[in-house]
């Protein structure tokens, strides 16, 4: 993919996506929403498989991970303990010039008094913008083509990344994390009640706020922002009722909703996503070792599901990206279209959830290791609140990062034939194992294939019979699906019982007994 | 389990889900919250394979039918085309006098006049209903013990279910969807101007409402109650991407969100919950005949999974259950321990769907069959509104009755000995399908258990070593989360490869050689 530039790579991998049904827009029918993504066929099963994968490397091939799947809507105090109430806000500002809304830490820096030229799209905007400056706030700027000249930088230190505008509204806090109500009755009816007593009462703005809060806190619940949080919430359930030793993990996958200021990137930044998440256990001491052995894990994983590895590397957070518990956190990045982007942040989070949990809940979320030593009596028998170490991935990122590394488009030849987009996805993650597909619809061809199917089947491979249109236009069909392999039915299958087996990756074809092509596969799937 | 009474079985089944990992009370450390469950370690994997086994039925193992995974959040319009905004609310009534909320139409019908005792829980709470409803209501009632007398049946024909007082208040819609807001800012700031502002202008009270409704409805999403909706809004994008022939299918399962009114039976009615949900296309007029085909095919699944089929009927719809636009409605009940209870829903929808999406899109969503003849000009070329056949069924309700059919108790023999808890689920629904325990953990026998382990999982079975507690202890737990075969380890395994294999049903066991141990659990998952 070296001749298509970034832009031009993602757009190629949204149209195929479209295509093929691998992503559609939500609601697509209606305009669509914001950031939101439905799978269609392909997608469905490439997510699936995706998940599937990392539920077998961290759930079933381990003695020491167990798996949950823990309700999206959780008890309010679960996200006051963790803090999510408190600190899952941004503080954001709204640009007074061009109307654009951006995080204030994230802002471009200008220190007060400095010059700040403002720049909008066109010469019309900027002429317009310099009229409202001057009647709304009272400046006079000068204008040259489309940049506005005469302000400077104001005492909060930062200015709009869009136009770089200085004229900024006050930081208000935003929750990110999706606000709904328990409870059949719709809070609004008590909204407007509390509004009318306190107005009447002749109340404060803030006083007036914080009753409409409280009025709305009662029946408040929230849409999980990380799955992490059950992890914790439900540590003693699971530690006891399948009698876990120390080190052991939770993993859970699943939905999670933040209501982003930015959505970007296709399927990667969106309201909506899915998360595979493990929250490991461990004893006082041993998270940054833990930490080094999930870093390798981990990148091994993603290696294994297909990703190219000079398109991973590792990423030690900076002092200042770190949270104040934190011992070490790493990200595991991929080389995206747009630049190196996070895939997985791995942490070592020492026993900040589980103290937190403790004291929000006031139950005791201690272990107690019988056989170990305990450092502080030099006893036998050590109780202690675990550390944790949290290797936590987006699966819809990763969907993005697989589809972005298996894109692949091959040139014509002299004669200009056999220009093609294929998806060189590992087979474990290709939506289809095998197509079968009859040369022609006649002649026992297709009863001959689905019998094929059927052999699959039992074996519990997904393949799919194809019978529509010419085999070539098949062939390139299930070149950008990623399906691994095609198996042809002609007539010499029907006296000899073999059949064409198409490679996708080098179009190889070659013939192989029919009681044979599982086994074929299989290997694959294996490999 | 003829013994049990049927809360007593319920009550054990909570007990056992609780206490073996399948299914805890969510956030429980924080008192729980409403009508919520986790699904622990064993639930986690009970519900996976019952999805997956629905999957593989619907979805991989037929031509005809393609999966999606759409996202939970779709735009408002979605609701307001299918009725769920206007229609998904029930009329809720409080009882003035015990406090009950409950729905009109399911209240016990009185006719206005009749007389109406109300009962109350004691006689103290009679006295102080008896007090409460002369002060406010003016109303003067005979008590004797728990009972008022001396109140008629009121204009509006129905009781409270609670008390039976006549005394209640308006009816009010609610609706039943979650609502949340999409974008960073939330709405009661909002909320609070426009209350503000209609109260300086004097405005009524009916105004205020439709103008806070207004206000809030700009950024109003809602989470979904159904799966069903995104089939038919991606039915040209599925039907166009994999250029599928009428009749074709698109199968969806997830988490839907209802805030129900009356949340009951463990996990049977929650607020929130997981479907599996198909939608199936057909020519007009195919609805009635399809139907008959799903009836029976999906009856043959639950059976399939392993429910016994004298627990398992299909109930006709009766004409004041069935929706307007029907044609016929089938569920398939199972009989629950608080009796014959809906396990799945299968509706011929005729163009309803179809036709509700495009009136409220805009967009034409028909289907063009050029081989078929068009009825009413009976040239060849059909373009038609599809019609839609629905089996809908419930994946949590499912796994509570996968739970109810395979709990047993085996009593104890003449000596007292092998009383018993065993889980009897089908191999492929069971968590783990072999257990490999050594007698002991030493001798090497542990090394040679997790080698035995790694061929289960080369073949993709999910088994574990398990090394905990006594040999007796381990039978004991397997038995309870349903483990089908467990595979010891002993002094004879080291020198002559050969395992004891423990049938989880009869507890039957036998010696087989390790090298035959995976082949004997594949064969009972494809049987």
């Amino acid at each position: 993919m070296a001749a298509a530039s970034e832009n031009d790579l993602m757009s190629k991998i949204v149209s195929l996506c479209k295509r093929r049904g691998f992503v559609f827009q939500s609601s697509e029918i209606y305009g669509g929403l914001r950031s939101a993504y439905d799978y269609g066929p392909m997608g469905a099963e490439l997510k699936r498989n995706l998940m599937a994968e990392w539920w077998r490397a961290m759930v079933h091939s381990r003695e020491d991970i167990v798996g949950i799947d823990a309700s999206i809507i959780m008890h309010p105090e679960v996200w006051r303990a963790s803090g999510h109430l408190a600190g899952f806000s941004d503080p954001l500002v709204d640009c007074k010039v061009c109307g654009e809304r951006f995080r204030a830490d994230k802002a471009p820096r200008l220190a007060a008094g400095e010059p700040a030229p403002i720049t909008l799209a066109d010469k019309g905007r900027a002429k317009a913008a310099q009229d409202r400056v001057q009647s709304v706030l009272g400046v006079e700027l000068r204008r040259d083509g489309a940049t506005l000249h005469g302000a400077v930088g104001a005492a909060c230190g930062y200015l709009c990344p869009n136009c770089g505008s200085p004229f900024l509204s006050d930081e208000r806090q935003f929750n990110l994390m999706f606000r709904t109500s328990l409870g059949p009755v719709d809070p609004i009816g008590d909204i407007v009640s509390v509004v009318k007593q306190s107005l009447a009462e002749g109340t404060s703005d803030g006083e007036l706020r914080s009753r409409v809060e409280a009025a709305v806190k009662e029946s408040s619940v929230y849409l999980r922002p990380e799955t992490a949080q059950a992890m914790f919430v439900n540590f003693l359930n699971v530690q006891q009722s399948l009698s876990m030793k120390i080190p052991f993990g939770i993993a859970q996958m699943g939905k999670s909703f933040r209501n982003e200021v930015t959505v970007e990137h296709f399927i990667f930044r969106s309201c909506e996503f899915e998360q595979m998440e493990l929250e490991y256990f461990v004893e006082p001491g041993a998270g940054p070792r833990t930490l080094e052995y999930w870093k390798e894990e981990r990148m091994r994983w993603w290696q294994s599901i297909g990703l190219r590895g000079d398109n991973l590397r590792l990423r030690a957070h900076e002092a200042d990206e770190l949270a104040h518990y934190s011992d070490g956190c790493w990200d595991v990045e991929y080389k995206f279209p747009w630049g190196w982007d996070e895939l997985e942040g791995i942490a070592s989070r020492t026993d900040y959830d589980l103290k937190a949990h403790s004291a929000g809940s006031g139950k005791k979320l201690h272990y107690f290791d019988p056989e170990a030593t305990d450092p502080e009596t030099g006893k036998k028998g050590w109780r202690y609140l675990p550390h944790v170490v949290e290797p936590a991935s987006g699966a819809t990122r990763g969907v993005l990062a697989v589809l972005c590394d298996a894109y692949d488009e091959e040139p014509a030849d002299a004669e200009g034939k056999g220009a093609r987009t294929v998806l060189r996805l590992h087979p474990r993650l290709a939506p289809i194992k095998a197509a079968i597909l009859p040369l022609v619809k006649k002649d026992g061809m297709p009863e001959v294939g689905r019998r094929i199917v059927e052999r699959f089947m039992a074996a519990g491979v997904n393949a799919k019979y194809d019978e529509q249109h010419s085999i070539g236009r098949r062939y390139a069909r299930h070149d950008e699906i990623g399906t691994p392999y095609c198996l042809t039915v002609d007539t010499e299958t029907l006296s000899d019982d073999t059949v064409t087996i198409r490679h996708r990756d080098d179009r190889r074809q070659e013939r192989i007994r029919v009681d044979e092509a599982v086994d074929v596969v299989l290997a694959a799937l294996r490999g």
